[in-house]
Formats: C-alpha cells, sequence, structure tokens
C-alpha cells in the first residue's frame, strides 16, 4: 500500500502530537475536518492509527504491508539460488567430503562424463559413509549417492514457498535447480539454510525500514 | 486489518462481476454510490481492488496482512523450540554418531555429570572426526566438540528473528535454549532447519486461508 503525502504528513504530525484531535490535525494542516475524514478513515482502518473516542488519534507504530505475503513467498527460486558445487561421480568419499569441506557447504551434488545431473550426497550421506567404511580413499561416491530418479529437483521460475514446502515433504537439505527444458542440467541449488537465511534477513530489512 | 461486512460484500461482488462500475455496486447494494465512496477508497488504497477509469473495479487477489511481520517474526522461541538431545561428555564419538542417525537430527547437545551443558556437536564436527579418525569407537566427544564458552545459546524468550539472526551471524545450525536464570540448562533447541520449517508453514497456511 502506498500512502499519499498528505496521509504521510497526517502520520508525523499524530507521532509528535499524540494524543491529538482530527480538529486539531485539520488545523494544523490548514485543512477542513471533512477533507481529513477519508485519509483519517483509512489510516484507522489499515491499523496505522487508533482513533479512541473524545481522547484522539495515536500512531499505533504498526508496519503497513498488505503485500508482505507476496513478497515473503512469491519471489522465485531465481532470486535466491545459489551455487552448487559438482563433483565426478568417479570422486572418492574422501575428496568429496574435502570438497565439503573446502567449499564450506552442506550438500554435493554429482555428474556424469556428460555433466548431466546422476546424484546427491548430502552432509548424512557421508558421514554414514565416513563412521562405517575405512575404505572412504577408494570408495567413489556413486557407491553411496542418492540416485536419480530419487533426486527431488527444482526449477529457477518455482517459489520460494514451493521449494521450501518440496524440502519439507521429503526431508531434505538441498534441491538442484535444473534447466526448465533439460531435468539433469544443474544451475544451482536452494537450500534449507538458504531458504531460513533468505526470510530471516528479509525480516531484518524490514525491521530496519519501519522501527 | 478487519475489514467490515460491507466492505467484505463489495470484494464478493467485484470478483463476480470484474470489471465492474462503482454505479454498479452502489446498485446491486441498493446504496448511494456516495455511501459506498469511502469503502472504495480503503479498498483501491489497501490494493484489494484495483480501479481503471472509464472500464471498473478489479479484484486483485491480494491478501492484507498489517501484521503480518509482527505474526512471523515476533513470534518467540518459546513457540518453536524443539526437544533437544543430550549426551554425557564420556559417549564415544561412533556412539555420538549412532545418537545423531537414531535420532534423525542434526546435532548433539554434550552434557557434564552436573547435567550441564559443556559442548556442541554438529553434523560437520561429526563429519570431520570420522573421516579423519580411525578410532571413533575410543574418541570421547569432548575431544572433538565445540566448547563452553564458545557456544552460542539463547532463551525462550526472543524473537524468532532474533533466533535466525544469531544463527546466520555466527555460521552455526543450532542454539541451545537454555533457561533464562540457568545459562547452563538447555530446555530445547533452535535450529535453522525449524526455522526454515516455521516460515514455510506459515506461509501455507496464509496460502490455504487466501487463496
Amino acid at each position: 500500500m502506498k500512502l499519499t503525502s498528505r496521509q504521510l504528513e497526517i502520520i508525523k504530525i499524530v507521532k509528535e502530537n499524540e494524543p491529538i484531535s482530527g480538529d486539531s490535525i485539520a488545523g494544523t494542516l490548514g485543512l477542513s475536518r471533512a477533507t481529513l475524514r477519508s485519509d483519517l478513515a483509512i489510516l484507522t482502518m489499515t491499523g496505522l492509527l487508533d482513533a479512541r473516542p473524545k481522547v484522539g488519534y495515536f500512531y499505533t507504530g504498526q508496519t503497513i504491508e498488505p503485500l508482505l505475503y507476496e513478497k515473503l513467498y512469491k519471489k522465485t527460486v531465481q532470486d535466491i539460488l545459489l551455487p552448487p558445487i559438482l563433483i565426478h561421480q568417479g570422486t572418492t568419499v574422501y575428496d568429496a567430503v574435502t570438497n565439503l569441506f573446502m567449499y564450506d557447504v552442506g550438500s554435493l551434488y554429482v555428474k556424469d562424463d556428460n555433466d548431466d545431473l546422476i546424484g546427491v550426497l548430502s552432509r548424512k550421506d557421508l558421514l554414514r559413509a565416513a563412521i562405517s567404511n575405512p575404505n572412504t580413499e577408494k570408495t567413489p561416491v556413486a557407491m553411496i549417492m542418492s540416485r536419480m530418479p530419487n533426486i527431488i529437483t527444482i526449477t529457477k521460475d518455482r517459489t520460494i514457498l514451493e521449494a521450501g514446502s518440496l524440502l519439507l515433504q521429503h526431508s531434505i537439505d538441498t534441491l538442484p535447480v535444473v534447466e526448465i527444458d533439460h531435468p539433469k542440467k544443474v544451475i544451482g541449488k536452494v537450500t534449507k539454510s538458504r531458504i531460513m537465511a533468505y526470510f530471516i534477513n528479509a525480516g531484518n530489512e524490514i525491521e530496519k525500514e519501519n522501527y
């Protein structure tokens, strides 16, 4: 919702003089009470101002964000995707773990010779392999990874809400973002961590703008 | 923002007949155009209806949630905390990993004989130990865990925004929730995963209620 400059001025006057009567606001602005009626109605309806009979108007300090839902949830995967880390299927478990620490990521994607996505490795997959297998330097990741078609992917045109819902529904930490026309070509990733960071960063921005 | 029953009726009429002129809406309701003026002003200002000159009113399908920000971000840790998994400092790395899989969690908290929190073990800590140490069955977790005072904790009265900000700021996955008066007594945990699930579940609820 976009407030008019007059409405913003009313808010400013109320903030500085609360409680203040409608007549006093009108007087300050050099306008008639009738002229202000619809502005005051809108400002109280939306919860920005609070009106108490015989006392006057108060500023509630509430943020008006009729579009916050759309702003937060309807952004697309495109807006938040991270670069993926792809390793070859012949890579050993040991080297995969090294990559995980080197890039400080929570998951790795596995590709074949054509650069097609054929597997996903989570920290959990690697931990299970590392704790039970003394030969991590000889075991290829292809032996322990989750494989296509059991991998859930997403495209960049889907919303953040859809991406998050897929992650929850399938109890996974990462979603390879693939090309719309080539479901095995990875162009990015979306993770639980990334989505959480997105919501918290958005919250801190709103906080900074409004409080 | 709470809409009046007349405003809700106007929205219904517009939804079913869009585009529709202000006069037609007034006619349908048996009211004068003047009577409807402030309602229509409020509905267009808030973005619920869109008015196009010489065409009429449209329903935009937008959700009005002036308090969505407070609703989403100002809930407290109390509302979302999960039960923690606590293990004793003498537990071996191997057994810790077993616990991690058994409870399907991403982190474990380590306590001493007084049940005081003395350490945190992430999947990453355990993976690092498992890949480099062949003696996980003899190594106690106390040798590889993050230790107090390097552990960031939170109390249940803080907001979700504060919890998320701490997780991001310190690049950690989990926050032990401790008693306000006893900073070493763990009563729960908040994780990146939990916060992400909270936002996505909230989004899906709003979606279901409004669309």
